[in-house]
């Protein structure tokens, strides 16, 4: 089953350098979900070929324009390529009075419904459910209201060995079976063991997404062992003081919360325009937390270890 | 003296094959005005390496999403560059209450003031004057308000003949003689006479940007004769009732405005993204008014002719 991010932008405040604005969008079982939407993300989407409509849910951590600038020219361009599904946006207070005041002076109706859902970011709650996954919030530590989003795959189904059933085995006996269920016959006596016939279920992946916020240790036990974390590193040490003061992290500072959460891996990103070059980040991130990669712009980081599509 | 056109954005609604929302730089004398914003305008600044800080003047057509939204994303940038000069802000009704609401619900507090100016966009009227130049409304005929700008140079002074000028003439006298007046001496009798020592002065030129509208001849007395046309074209001959419908312009009806008004040269833009290729639009507007040309992105197009810097 698919689950892996794409990075839509990675600078943080600005463009510059190439770097875009906050925006990544999430790929589970080929269900797309947006998260954050800086000015140019539908330009971003069209360059790596993504298809706007595709995405039925866009999640927006904060109302500072580098993380949302570009949502109405992304939902207007949705309604203009014909789009008739319902949009669940969901956003801290405010976000539903910005699109709305803005789709009502260019007396824009959509051909669709944007249904919002309102955050609250002082608590990690859920706030999705499918059938395979759910989200919630990460509340964080910043300048204004803002929270990060945790995706997690629900429990899976054991594997069946084809190789090792019975023939002719009806469908619910089969779904039995992937539930750890053993097929019984009508005097209650067992004919497959589940055990015998499968293999345990993959595990569950997680990944945890923290952009913007200050170091913030209660992050720790709610993205415990995540298998892939993107959290903002805005500074390298040399402006330790900088990032305090602007409710931003350090590189070194999201790779101990990395470290500490023992996750899988830790991508950096929402770099400060002030950096060109970007090697320190990783270096000083990798002294704390030797899994440590940048974030660049185009790439797929797969969540946890690939896996067959039908698992 | 330098006036010239810089396109930044030539697409209409949506980016499309590599083309951006709406947006222009005018630059008079090396002053540089912004014509509407569309998303990704201060990428495109950055990639034509226009400075944002040059700029003071920012005039929005209408609050079609093409025709702003880069505008909020500009503002912080040229906050987070330091910026401190006064921005001085053009657009319809609904512009600053939702540059503010923004603002607010972000807790951004610029370095700089930004001087909202309201437009009434039913009539021309002039909305800035400086020493060598001014700037008017001209009402189009869109979905919503919308009005478009003249740029038009003052008269100019007389230009000195430096060879034929007496040695030691006071700068007093000299400015007399640009203004076409005679230089005399205490009797009162005529020393130095203007038309000898000067040429006439150089043509005022005018610029006159017209997006979005249906087809207007309302506008033709208003931009009579002005250098440089822009007219947005949104379609072709082909999907001329969907021009009427959608209140935008084919190319020929954009051409026909030029040929009437008798303009020095049309460029076209504003295209839809139903089109790869432009082609048809050229041809279409030259069939009535040969000298259109299609306005591409990057491109710096001269208003009238190149003239010497001190004239």
């Amino acid at each position: 089953m698919v689950f892996d991010i794409t990075i839509l932008g990675s600078n943080s405040a600005s463009f510059a350098f190439g770097r875009h604005q906050t925006a990544q969008i999430v790929n589970h079982n080929h269900h797309l979900f947006l998260i954050d939407c800086g000015e140019g993300t539908q330009i971003q989407m069209l360059r790596y070929r993504i298809r706007l409509n595709r995405i039925n849910h866009i999640f927006i951590s904060h109302l500072h324009g580098d993380h949302y600038l570009g949502l109405l020219g992304l939902l207007s361009t949705m309604h203009l390529q014909g789009r008739r599904n319902p949009l669940f946006l969901y956003g801290p207070p405010g976000l539903a009075e910005i699109i709305t005041l803005q789709f009502q002076i260019s007396d824009t109706r959509l051909n669709y419904h944007i249904d919002f859902k309102e955050l609250e970011t002082e608590r990690s709650y859920q706030i999705l459910e499918t059938d395979t996954l759910t989200v919630q919030t990460l509340p964080l530590d910043h300048r204004i209201a803002c929270c990060g989003f945790l995706f997690k795959e629900k429990p899976k189904k054991r594997r069946l060995l084809r190789d090792k059933l019975p023939h002719g085995l009806p469908p619910v006996h089969l779904n039995a079976l992937k539930r750890g269920e053993d097929v019984k016959d009508e005097a209650g006596n067992v004919v497959v063991r589940s055990e015998e016939v499968t293999l345990p279920p993959r595990p569950s992946r997680g990944y945890a997404y923290c952009s913007d916020t200050r170091y913030n240790e209660r992050l720790i036990p709610l993205i415990r062992n995540v298998d892939l974390l993107y959290h903002e590193s805005t500074f390298t040490n040399e402006y330790a003081e900088r990032a305090a003061v602007t409710y931003h992290s350090t590189a070194q500072q999201a790779a101990e919360i990395a470290q500490r959460a023992e996750v899988g891996r830790l991508i950096l990103g929402h770099y400060s325009s002030r950096y060109r070059d970007l090697t320190t980040f990783e270096q000083e991130a990798r002294e704390v937390f030797a899994n440590s990669f940048l974030s660049s712009e185009g790439a797929t980081i797969p969540i946890g270890e690939l896996t067959n599509e039908s698992d």
